[in-house]
């Protein structure tokens, strides 16, 4: 089977295209496992670093019909959809964010409905759908109410995603993710980035800042959690998703100030003191918006995965800092 | 001031247009109440029979982003957006209603962004939204969850004017309408029609097809409430709408059952005799969907108004009914 992943030069792209040419197979839509002949890996920037044969690197603009049009054809089986505009981002240029987290993802649906093949497509959403007043632990059954353009994007997604499913356009499911934590490499303009900042910076020996006062809760997916839940979203059959193509994801809920002892736990008193607590309003805004805890009774059922404690996601990004060190 | 008025040509278009010339006055955006100096009907065909000469009646393609600048210019400080295509329609012509109901509706957006003007924008909505497994009283914090192609248009548009609102980019009020009865005319293709119709074709003298069961429970309101809350969605500061620009309407909740026994009561049993059940399966799939009674409790709050009971209603049908025959 032919795979194409968007956004595969991201972090969790890449991840995801060495999981899948590890795991060398996928099931079809007839419940059928199959080999994975060859993954698109398609992003504005070259995805670099991944030697195999299978792979197939291409860079364009995903909003541009007729770069979707090459870029999925008749024999593509199954889109991973990652490609998106971070928040922090689209919050600042509006229309940057609605071409590439809502206009792309209709030209991807479009050209798979133009297609006829009804290919699956999983694609990440956001817990930024959801804002206002909501209760402690958010069920299935909350309303969206989106307090940034981001989760705007991502509900406008998620309900084409499902109107495309269940007219039979499209195999689709949209993965509601948690924070990622902790991100490898630089900051980005994510409203969330500080999540994984105040954990990288300091076990790197890099001072970080935190602009979120302790007590403020998050709802967090480790990198291994999201890549496995990718897999498990594709994996799913039809059947399985009777109640619906978005899946709010589990995870874990936990506070800034936990988070920070976790690191002092893990990584020691030194390493912990790296960050300093420094309360930027347009960021509080925004992540101060999002559910710190949801039931994702739905997920579960589904046994879609999640982390069980924060040391243990500390530990996991020491082990492979180490490793990417290494590998320079 | 000067308004425009998209679907200006259906009835409730008509309905408001004469509303608002009678009514001579609206409150602008700093709460100043101003004459209306202009009301631009828009529709694809021209709306007749209204003589008035701050009337401006205009037709065209409503999805037809050229037309829509002309349309709506730095002056216009109020848009009643009414054009869409119906349920059943929207279902069977999937690329129409996208194209109708959701990005003629971004194009109206754009362009009051585009201006900068943040001009006033009422919109219908419609409890199509919801669906799946629903409790008996759907509350204002309920997920949507639409079933149909509509109603997923109505929740993409929704989450359009909130962003849009939210930016400043206009001043955006959404109202989620039940399905309006009794409407005049001819039955057309909305998966409700039949609620109308087992009203207005008996009292017509003719013969009527009910397509549902009897205890079908549907969430109504009369044309003249679905006028006064369009006007008072208008009128309502930005102020009064701290808690979301989406609002569920109150409205009345009855079975299909029930609506006949009315019937019965105030236009006699042989009336009522002219209706015969024969259950259509792909009407019961759309319809049964959607939820047939709300809480709405914020619109409520806002002192949007409702039917006490049904009688009124068919009565309020007969009188005007009796109205237009006499003006022909």
């Amino acid at each position: 089977m032919k795979i194409v992943v968007t956004g595969a030069a991201g972090f969790l792209g890449r991840r995801l295209i060495q999981a899948l040419l590890a795991r060398e197979q996928l099931t079809d839509d007839a419940g059928q496992v199959q080999r994975i002949e060859q993954i698109t890996a398609f992003d504005v920037v070259p995805l670099e670093g991944i030697n195999d044969s299978r792979l197939l690197v291409q860079t364009g603009d995903i909003a541009d019909a007729a770069q979707v049009e090459k870029l999925i054809q008749p024999d593509t089986a199954s889109v991973f959809h990652l490609a998106a505009i971070v928040s922090g981002q689209a919050e600042q240029d509006f229309e940057l964010g609605m071409r590439i987290n809502f206009d792309a993802t209709r030209a991807l649906l479009e050209r798979i409905r133009a297609l006829g093949t009804g290919a699956r497509f999983v694609m990440t959403s956001s817990v930024a759908v959801f804002g206002g007043a909501l209760p402690t632990t958010v069920d299935d059954q909350q309303v969206w109410a989106p307090q940034s353009s981001y989760g705007t994007e991502k509900a406008l997604a998620d309900l084409l995603l499902a109107d495309y499913s269940r007219r039979g356009f499209v195999d689709g499911r949209s993965l509601r993710m948690p924070t990622i934590v902790v991100r490898p490499g630089k900051p980005n303009r994510a409203a969330s980035s500080f999540a994984s900042g105040i954990i990288r910076e300091p076990v790197n020996g890099v001072s970080a800042i935190c602009p979120v006062a302790p007590e403020t809760v998050l709802w967090l997916m480790s990198p291994d959690r999201a890549i496995e839940n990718l897999v498990r979203g594709h994996e799913l059959s039809k059947a399985q998703l009777s109640r619906g193509r978005v899946l709010n994801m589990p995870g874990l809920s936990i506070t800034v100030g936990a988070m920070i002892d976790a690191l002092r736990r893990v990584a020691g008193a030194e390493v912990a003191q790296r960050i300093a607590y420094e309360r930027d309003p347009a960021i509080e805004r925004i992540v101060n918006s999002w559910p710190g805890n949801f039931s994702a009774a739905y997920a579960r059922e589904l046994e879609f995965t999640f982390d069980e404690d924060f040391d243990s996601v500390i530990k996991a990004f020491v082990a492979s800092n180490r490793l990417s060190e290494m590998s320079y």
